[in-house]
Order: C-alpha cells, then sequence, then structure tokens
C-alpha cells in the first residue's frame, strides 16, 4: 500500500510550497517508494489523522502514523534499509541536524521575507484569513508591513548561501556524488521560495544555481515539475 | 613509531594557536595514538619535510607525509579503522565538509577580527616581520588599522553560531552522544581564539560554552592545557 503524504498547498492544490513537505517528497523519491500525495491547507492540518496540532509533511505508512520531515527521514531509512540510503551512516544522520539548524536559522528567515505576502496571497480567504491572524500575532505587525520592510533582491540570501556556494564548487551534491538527505534540506526553502515567489529572485547562476538545477531534474523532474510562482503568476 | 605532526607555533613553543592544527591534533587524541609535536614557527612551515610550500598541520606516519587537517582525518580513518572513527560512514565524511565550509567562511574571518594583532605578537622578529607582510598584502592595510576596524567583542561571533547553539541545545556534541572530526572543525576557531586573543571574548554562557568546556576537558584536556592569551598575557 502506497505512503500517505499530507503536503501543505495554497487554493490551487498543486501549488506545493512547504520547504518542510519537499524535504519529506523528495526523501520518498530517493528511497523509490511509492506515495499519494495529499495537498492540504493550512487550517485542515491541526486536525490531519484524528490528531491534535498535527504538522505537515504528515505520513501515513500502514498503521505508523508520523510526522517532521528528519523523523520521517530517519523512519525511512530504518523502514526500508534496502532503499537507496539517505544518510549513510550514523555520521550523515548526526550531521544532518546541523544541516537543518543551519538552513532553518539562516535561509528560511530570508526566503520568508521575499514571499510571505506572496504565501498569502495564493491561498483561498479562509486560509488567508487564518496564515494572517497566525503571522501577524507572530511579528506583531501587518503582512504588507512585514513584506515592505524588505528588499525583494536576492543578495542576502546569496550571501547566507556562501558556505554552500563553495563546497558546490567542488562537488556535485552535499552527499558528494550523490545526493542525500542533507541536500534535501537545503533544497526545500529555495524550492519554497521558487514556488511561492510572485517575483524571480532565485540565484541564477554559480555552483548553487546549478546544484539546484540538478535536484529539480532529479527523479523524472518531481521538483521542476511544481509551477514557479513567478512563471505562473 | 609515534605520528610527527607539525603544529604552528609562537616565540613561546607551547602557544599553538592554529585553528587547523587543533583539527589534527584532536583527531589523533580521538583515534588514541602516540604523537610527537613539532612546534613550527611561520618562516619554516613552507620548507617542512624537504617539501614546497608545504602548510601546517603537516604529518608525517612512517614513510607517509600529508597536510590539511581534513585529508589527514581521511587518512587516519582508512589507516586506524579499528580505533574510534571520525566520521561514523561515509555520509559523516561527506557533510563534514559542510562544517569545513560553514567553519570557515563564517567563523574564522570573526576570529582573525577579534586576535589578528594578538597573533602578530606573540611572534619573534622574524616571524612578525613574515606575518606582517604577508597579511599586509592580503588586507590592504596594516595590521593596525585592519585591528581598529572591528569591535573587541563576542557579538557577531555569537551571532553567527546561532545554528550551533541551536543545535547543542539539543544534543552533546555535532556527532550525536560522542565527538566526531566535524565536533573538531568548529573547535578549532573558537580554540584559536582562546590561545591567541588578549582579551577573553569567549561566549561564557549557553550551549556553545558548554559543548566548548566538555571538548577543553576531552582526551586529558589536551585542550584546556594549552594556555589561554588572557590569563597567559
Amino acid at each position: 500500500m502506497a505512503i500517505k503524504i499530507y503536503e501543505l498547498c495554497g487554493k490551487d492544490e498543486t501549488r506545493l510550497f512547504s520547504p518542510h513537505c519537499w524535504k519529506t517528497r523528495l526523501s520518498l523519491a530517493h528511497k523509490g517508494l511509492d506515495w499519494d500525495t495529499i495537498p492540504t491547507q493550512f487550517v485542515d492540518v491541526a486536525g490531519l489523522e484524528g490528531g491534535e496540532k498535527r504538522t505537515v509533511p504528515t505520513i501515513r505508512d500502514g498503521d505508523t502514523v508520523l510526522h517532521e520531515s528528519y523523523q520521517i527521514a530517519c523512519y525511512l531509512e530504518d523502514q526500508y534499509p534496502d532503499k537507496p540510503s539517505l544518510f549513510n551512516g550514523e555520521g550523515g544522520k548526526e550531521l544532518s541536524k546541523f544541516l537543518i539548524s543551519w538552513s532553518q536559522g539562516t535561509l528560511h528567515p530570508l526566503v520568508a521575507q521575499l514571499c510571505m505576502l506572496d504565501i498569502h496571497n495564493l491561498l483561498d480567504d479562509e486560509n488567508r484569513a487564518f496564515f494572517r491572524k497566525s503571522r501577524e500575532a507572530m511579528f506583531g505587525i501587518t503582512l504588507e508591513e512585514f513584506d515592505q520592510k524588505f528588499a525583494k533582491d536576492n543578495t542576502n540570501l546569496v550571501k547566507a548561501m556562501l558556505p554552500l556556494e563553495n563546497l558546490l564548487k567542488r562537488q556535485p551534491y552535499l552527499g558528494g556524488d550523490t545526493p542525500l538527505f542533507a541536500d534535501y534540506v537545503v533544497f526545500g526553502p529555495l524550492q519554497w521560495l521558487r514556488v511561492s515567489a510572485s517575483h524571480d529572485v532565485m540565484p541564477k547562476e554559480g555552483a548553487v544555481a546549478d546544484w539546484f538545477a540538478r535536484l529539480l531534474d532529479m527523479y523524472d523532474g518531481i521538483g521542476r515539475k511544481a509551477s514557479a510562482g513567478f512563471t505562473a503568476a
């Protein structure tokens, strides 16, 4: 039976923008597993699978329900050991956590600055109201004020990715010759930006741009098939 | 026969300040190997082991001579597979490279801003002249001008280490329950600062400070035995 994955979407169910869901989507593709996506809007997240305060991604694999992309990756690694590894050993599993911490602490806030209002605009009325209320409580200002605070270019993002750029000049993936979960951890926020932003602020040149293009094409191009905000606008 | 390690020192041969040499020193300790240190000053580095343009650390293990802390760690891992692993598998070996790129791109420049002139002052006259000439050519300004550009507090360094701080709140080492080479990669620049800086700018509280203290005490306290600049001044 195929694994179910609940993924965050906009009013258009093909508009899958969550960085965390992309990490799980690529983890499933990496393992070569069958899965069915269940597009899920913000207001439906907390009640998924009868659970309280669930988050996305959530997966159901037979009787097992779990959430959080790293926990899911660890589960898939243990459950499907004969499929390609997401970590290549315990050291890779541990050090992936630094990539998560770095990506979420450094890249995610910068991506959010570039497309927070665009995400709002992808939603239907009910979800817009939910999103606005929760984010404005978080930021202490309106979404429009938040949006106006930040220049809509990728200067800061490109600068923040320099450690990645310098590494990817010397090898095709963070995982070496082939990607690991760590690659998907960093792919997540860039795909979030690509799918959400109403203006094209993707890095176009350099090692990170080339690496991102390679990942978009991987697994029959599931990354590239997700329409980009700026072309689909 | 013990492994020889050539380590950068000041006029005082016990003042071992190089972040890269510390990575190798702790790699050798981690593997539980016997080694002899050969304190080496700047002007003697290029001619080490008869080589041209060698760098530190350089090690000699029997007939094998090699340099660069990551290459040395890979060599030790391959050569001494029965000793504790520095990587815990191929994934850990690959992802250690991101830690290197992040540490060198983010932390090293900030540490250099805090103690560049202090390093100069640790050297003898001949090495001071060498260091001044090479660094001033690199920076395009005098060491004193470089020194005056930067506030001598750790605000920027602490901020840069936030991804590390957030991770180490949840686990004792980057490697998980025990350290891996990745831990030494980040220990390196902090020990460089501790040994070199004439003022105490070490983080004192929080998960990074606690982790650093644990590493200083490890392996019979070889890290802590290295005198700190601000206490030894």
